[in-house]
Parts: structure tokens; sequence; C-alpha cells
């Protein structure tokens, strides 16, 4: 599979994300959407209507990450409003398989997000269920923190499970992707990467894309 | 006192947010931002690091109104990020007193907003502590509601009590105010007027506020 690269918008300008998310089209694969609700994690960004908004003014598909609670409540409303994929977390979800199937219905991905702190051994059952399982390379709800190599040990359990069972899942890793760190997280066995600060920190996002998915495509090769 | 028209973002652009707020910036008195958290109101709009984004982009004051829980954590931090008046919601506050110093110290107004289920008797006497009380004219969490003239005995009994202890305080109003609404909350005694729809939805925002302007006016000079 080809990589996926998957920008960030909680490291452009919230108050233009119409024109953040314009300038990665064409380069970028997804664009990421952090949605944080102060209670999940303790931070609060963007919710539906600037989904909704932002929806009209760009054709690149959304990737929605939800930092938040009770997502059985609010997680469909996102796959209606057109999201290409919807992540939500395994820790504040009773029964993801259950999620997973009503937001397929509701014509996204199903995506399944695993924290920090969460081991990921009780979720690789549910990996037919999927089509994206997000290994969080920091603790959810801010961005500019460091990479944690460590986290990686999650995704070598995922592909390895991947490949027995020969499942066609996409292993996102989420949290100080960037030049120096997105090797690492490809050879891993990773294959969708969210770079915050190093693509809109960088003076020519397309080129930092670009830049990226070199580095990434070599090693997955090498996997 | 001159009124105050502060039309409100939840009825922008929220991709464009920037820009949207540039365009009423010099018609408009405050710019109305709602933040909602999906459980004080089941609503998520926009948080912290948007009110952060959006500061840098104009100069226009911002009229933060707080939709959500806990705001005793979260409030202080919009203060800091340079808002004009923070409002925080009766319902949600078990130290409104204290929660109002905390919002003048750390540089801006305080305001206490009453959810239209909620009577406004018991805050009467918290009226000296506050710079800005918002009467809802509907229930707080969406736009495009039709305005409640019951709620407008509200926004009486607190001119009444302002009068007699001679009080500065603006009586905000917010929820389906429009050109046929804002004479009567004005008769009431409202001199801050929150406007969604009537601005942003209007073909030119800037003569929509000059003509709510004139009529809040025309009927707060009678009262």
């Amino acid at each position: 599979m080809e990589p996926i690269i998957a920008p960030s918008i909680l490291a452009s300008d919230f108050s233009r994300l119409a024109e953040e998310v314009q300038a990665i089209e064409g380069a970028a694969d997804w664009a990421h959407v952090d949605v944080m609700d102060n209670h999940f994690v303790p931070n609060l960004t963007i919710g539906l209507p600037v989904v909704q908004s932002l929806r009209k003014a760009t054709s690149i598909p959304f990737d929605v990450h939800l930092m938040i609670t009770d997502p059985q409540r609010w997680a469909p409303a996102y796959a209606e409003a057109g999201a290409y994929n919807v992540t939500f977390h395994a820790e504040a979800c009773e029964d993801p398989v259950a999620l997973a199937k009503t937001l397929r219905a509701a014509g996204s991905k199903a995506g399944l997000a695993i924290d920090r702190d969460t081991p990921v051994e009780p979720y690789l059952e549910l990996l037919p269920y999927l089509d994206t399982i997000l290994i969080m390379t920091i603790k959810a709800g801010f961005g500019g923190q460091a990479f944690m190599p460590e986290m990686l040990d999650k995704v070598r359990d995922v592909r390895r499970r991947a490949q027995i069972n020969d499942l066609e899942i996409r292993i996102e890793v989420d949290g100080g992707i960037a030049a120096d760190t997105i090797e690492q997280a490809a050879e891993a066995g990773a294959d969708a990467f969210v770079a915050g600060t190093a693509v809109y920190g960088a003076a020519d996002p397309a080129e930092a894309i670009r830049n990226l998915r070199a580095l990434a495509a070599a090693r997955m090769g090498g996997a």
C-alpha cells in the first residue's frame, strides 16, 4: 500500500481553516481533523458545525479524530457530514464493533484510536471490523509533544495480526511524526501518518508532505 | 448608554472565521463567540485554540459566551487569550462571584448567563460583581431558534434592580434577535444584543448591524 500522509489541522491557523486545508489539497491524502471536547481530553478545538462548514470548502478526504466522550452519540453525524474516515477512542467507547458498524452504514470508514496508556492487545480481535486503527505516539490532547518510540510495539502487534489474518486495515500513527521519526514508524508497520507542525510549521507544506511520503514509502517497501 | 450590537459567529462560516469577523469590524461593537462543549449543551463549536488564532486576526472586542461545564476551570484562559468579556453560565458554576473576580483579575469583563429555564431572581444579588448579564431568549445550544418574548420579564427584573441600586451593568439578550424582535428587547431594558442570522444571513451584514442599532437606540432612549 502507498503511504497516507494526513496533515493535522491542530497545527494550522484555526481562523482560516478553509485556506489552510486548501493549501495541502493535492499534496496530502487526508486532512486530519482533531475534535476535542474538554472532557475526554483537556482541550476544546472544533466540532460538527465547523466540519460541516469546512466540508464545503475543500474536496480532500477528512480523517476525523474524535477525542470526545460518548462517541456512540456523536460520531455518526460526522460520517453524515461527509467525513471519509471517523476514528473514535477505545477508552471512550463501550461497544466499538457496534459503533464501527454504525459508521460504515452511515457512509464512512471506521477507525479505532488507542491512546498512549492503553494496551492494544484487547483490541486485536476487533481488527476485521475496522478500516483504520490509530496508534497514538503521544498522549492525546495537544499538538507539539515529542514522539514516543516505545508506542511502536503496538504498531508491530497490529501489523503482525493483520498479516496473519490477511486483513486490509490502515495502521495510522499520530503524535510527533516528522522527518526524523516517520521512518521508524513505517518500519514498525504504520502506513498512515498524521503530521502537524512537520507540515504546517514548514515553509513549504507541500514539499514537507512530499518529503514525508518519500521517507515513509522507502521503509514501508522494506517491511 | 449606546446599544451594543454583537454578531454571533455561530451564524458565520466557521471555515473562514477571520474573514467573517473582519467583515463586521467597524460596524459591530463586539464579536459574540459561542463556545460549546457537547456537555453543557448538545453541540460542539470551537474552543480556546480557535479563539487564540482568531484574536490575532482582528481587533474587534470578543464577547466570549461559554456554554460549557466547569467554567471555573476553563474560563480564565479565555480572558488571558484577550477576550474583552467572558460570560459563563449560572447553571454550570457553583461560585459565580469567585469566578467573576478571577475573570476581572485576568483582565476581562465578567458576564453571567441565564438560560431559558433558569429564573433570574437568585442572581440579582450578584449584579454588583458582574459587568454583563446575558439573558437567553432561546434555549442555549443552537442558532436559528425563535425568540421567546416571555424571557423579557427577566430583562425587566434585572433593569429594575440595576436602576434601584444604580449599577453599571450591560444587560445582553441572545437568541432570535432580529429587526422584528430587538425593539421589544430594548424596551424591556436590554442594551446589548447578540444577533446571528439577522447579521450573517443578511446580504449586507454592516447595513443589518446599522439597522439593528437604530431600532434598539430609539427604544432604549424611551425607556
